[in-house]
């Protein structure tokens, strides 16, 4: 018998009464990290938090005329929500957070260029000379479905399929207080758009009560973020959180009926790449029971390994493995 | 009116009566470098090539338990079919191939682990110290649309659907000669899953007659080649090629109907991303007229990214834009 | 007139009495963070520090057949001595550090290799598979300006000239809080050799009282730090500490009579490198007056960059000028 | 009895009578590849080669108000003398070259930015958008042993003092044929301050009679090479070479009666490093006997790792062991 259920989302299973907490933050109960902040609220396994998230410049760019660097106070990006403290949550277990509902909380998303953050144009670390880019601001109408904007000279448009996700979700790292524009083994601004309603990510716990916050709502993005930001907007958020004792999470992962999925981050990109695909290899072992060199075998022929974004302090990567490919028992197969 | 046709394949339309070459190479036909090869052929634009090419291990790997690095002869990875003679073809021009069709030639493919040869495992340059992994093989029934094989102890089984394209596919670099192993501006050892029946391969041409050739058939292959090889096989190849005078491509360029893809290599990984990305910023902008600041932030919203290989000698990643998302006119936007 | 002090060392010349702190911390007040700790001491610019560190082993290794993953408490790297709250430092403001004395305050050394941490060797980011190197420590013996050791096998010997420095000298980042492995713009376990004595170092300050701290004595190591540790030994502490108001520094510059020097951490390392280059262009412009691309130039023919390490989270690439190479006005040249 | 000779320089000991070949190229001898080229003199192993090499820009620019992208024919960067032909010389064999003198051939060197090329701007391959840096030359007066120049707005000068070498120093790579401005396996490129009068180059050869050639001279250039150029000028050349049997080179190696020394080439720097740094602990086992990690012991605390350039297609990293240093024997060490 194979075994289809990689690491279940416990939630509605073991949680005879789901119970809900309903919390809009106020903006001065937004946070700028992960770790180092106290909870605003403690929630058993099991809780449904029904919710909202500033977008990502804090809410500071109201009209397109305004430069967010003018107008967000230095160290508010990616405010986020929380953190939670989850009941019973201890380093070396795992929170699931499995995510119900993500809806635009505002008729409009935003998107700039930062001058000194992206992917085409230097930045603190690719410290080339010369000029940078100019801050530049897009706002986009979100409307069925769909994100639309114009040119900066207002003669072109054009328009994207929203697909909102949660730029941020993560735990406290430990030792550490990290800034919300990072992302690493505790999750954080992972950017990642697999971070969506329907789906189940897995961190590991590093403090007691794991302490998860979440933001930067994104409306749609693509591959890369390579201007630095996403279509970014406030959320409303529907997401349950639930504790897996006993079981370590090194790198977060990410689950649904259809996928496994891994996420790395790291520079130079490939190593980003190279903790996703190694995850990978170590979760369909778990899974499967293939040998260290049949997996890496497998993951080679069967992984999707779109760049999420070349942005931020750390890149990351996403390896995606269809479920219905995984390994089976060769008798197993035969009787199919 | 907005323009469609980005870079048009003109085969079809200009060439009245298509001349067809039908050519299976010797064994010793066979090339293994892009560049420094005298052609097999000359052809006029508008030849389809009815063709066949051996697999990467120049067909010396029969049996499973055969290993790679025992059979192939030093440098004869990724045996080459051709080079073809382009005539008129000038540096400055471009060559269009378009792909007709591809099929497995053999109802097996055949995977492998080179030691220092991978993404997830030490190299010549990631040059760590200690044991490598061990040299694998694994061989790959083709049948029915899928590829499947065996763990190396037998007991588990896993399947691929068939994706057919050419992991090689280029012309003379121009000054230098390089290996079969390796992607360039030049095309080359790309291992593009987007190299496939149906696309439209655009390759600059730097010395007369482009020196066109193709090789390395995949049978299908994860994101990333992580291990090293794609399933590697025989493929019997249909292909148009025609010649674009008087107009220059820097780096790779792919098209069908839906969309406009862009080949960049490099290292580190962020780089061969940073060149794809920058070349579908150019190529927006070619197309829709938008600045550069805003073509920058399109691309951001509207790109899909795909990491295509991490262990040639440049990592090569794809950049995807879907021709029905591109800026077009406010005006003709409102009426539309 | 050429101006040959860049940064004035102003101790000496502005506070007409010397403040003495002598200090030697209790295991229990050592520090494992940059940032989000009370300091022990609050001190005014001026005020020398005659005092202690502790090694990288936290102290837990006293003997060659411990193993340092089985006796340091997780977490316990790289303790700190401090932090000290420099009275009058506010964001905006550097701290100067010069460093009067360091000296080994053992008769031994220590070095390891931990796996998972190394250059030559696979890490949680340069992720790999197969198996790692395996753990193992050298003591050395520190005499007569030399320190000694054996192979594993005591079969061979050899020995390295002292050359002791601070591994780490930082202050608090910020907004976050970082592990004492990390070096960056606010210093940190720069690793730097040049970090010694008879030499002044310069760190931008971003929180009220700047949170001065030191710790991981370097007895020698060689550049790249490339098994993960110097000879490591706890360390006799002699700096004085002083202020300059409304000067910024964004990256950590070191100087004495002979060298002007920058850090730069990153990854990958050329990124690193970038950093201090453009750091030493812009530091050569304040100084000389030259254009920037005379500045590129001038450092392009006269600079030393070795590689500092290529281990820690972020690689340090360390860039030096000699200051009798500086421009100067070419009539003052003449006149020579 | 401690080994001190690690490879020896055989020309003196072996060859009763120095057979000397004087030769200056004429300007279309000059060649612009490694590999790809007929040899213009077969030497016997034990030649001293008598001769003159032109600069990196072709000899095409004569006055500093030329541009060089404007003056030299494309693919005609860092002309090459040469190959020669050693006799005998055989794959799995390695050449030694002693470089006996080199002297700058002209009373000026020339430094120039050439758009596109350098480590803190756009290039090809880190593709950034915006505008690049102007194209710059600088003139350097070459007397007393120092080259001087001007700022380019005629206010300020600075002074190098001079450090010939030879940027370009390679054999055949084998299969590829490659540019010369690649440094690799083959040496090349390598713009490495080392392969200077008195020292010991060993390339292993890959084709027979190696091919041989030399160019690129440099009259100073800072670690590094940020700008793309030294101070570049034509070079007087006398070098011997010979031919050790039977033994294979991986990776340039250098060496003089104090230090033995690696390079290594590849991006990211990191990896260039790593090629370099393992390369040594090779060669430092051959030479001591130690073990793999007593060997990564010792270099890791014995090693100097300047950046060497961060510009051509693969970066250099060089590493040096100062022989004194090498482990010996602890009975010898105690009698010492």
């Amino acid at each position: 018998m194979r075994k289809l259920i990689l690491l279940a989302f416990l939630a509605g299973a073991v949680h005879a009464e789901e119970k809900v907490l309903r919390y809009v933050p106020k903006h001065e109960e937004l946070k700028y990290t992960f770790g180092g902040a106290a909870p605003t609220h403690h929630v058993p396994p099991g809780t449904r938090i029904v919710s909202w998230t500033e977008d990502c410049y804090d809410g500071a760019v109201t009209k397109p005329d305004q430069l967010p660097t003018k107008v967000i106070p230095p160290g508010h990006d990616n405010p986020q929500t929380g953190p939670f403290y989850i009941e019973g949550a201890e380093p070396g277990d795992t929170v699931a957070i499995h995510i119900n509902k993500l809806e635009p909380a505002r008729d409009h998303g935003i998107s700039s260029f930062f001058p000194g953050f992206g992917a085409l144009n230097r930045t603190d670390r690719t410290a080339v000379l010369g000029s940078d880019l100019p801050e530049k601001v897009w706002f986009y109408d979100v409307a069925n479905g769909m994100a639309r904007t114009r040119s900066l000279d207002g003669r072109l448009t054009w328009e994207i399929p929203l697909a909102p996700f949660l730029g941020c979700l993560g735990v406290s790292p430990g030792l550490e207080v990290r800034s919300t524009v990072v992302p690493d083994f505790f999750g954080g601004n992972m950017d990642c758009p697999e971070v969506r309603a329907g789906n189940t990510v897995y961190l590991g716990v590093n403090v007691p009560g794991a302490l998860l916050s979440f933001g930067d709502g994104h409306y749609a993005m693509g591959d890369g973020e390579i201007i630095g930001t996403a279509i970014e907007g406030a959320m409303n958020v529907d997401l349950t959180v639930d504790l897996i004792k006993g079981r370590k999470t090194e790198w977060p992962r990410i689950e649904n009926a259809e996928w496994m999925m891994t996420v790395g981050a790291a520079r130079p990109l490939e190593d980003a790449a190279r903790v996703a695909f190694r995850e990978m290899v170590l979760w369909v072992r778990e899974t499967s029971g293939l040998s260290e060199m049949d997996a890496y075998e497998f993951v080679s022929q069967a992984a999707r390994a779109p760049i999420v974004q070349m942005v931020d302090p750390e890149y990351t990567v996403m390896v995606k493995i269809e479920k219905r490919r995984l390994p089976r028992l060769v008798s197993a197969a035969t009787v199919r």
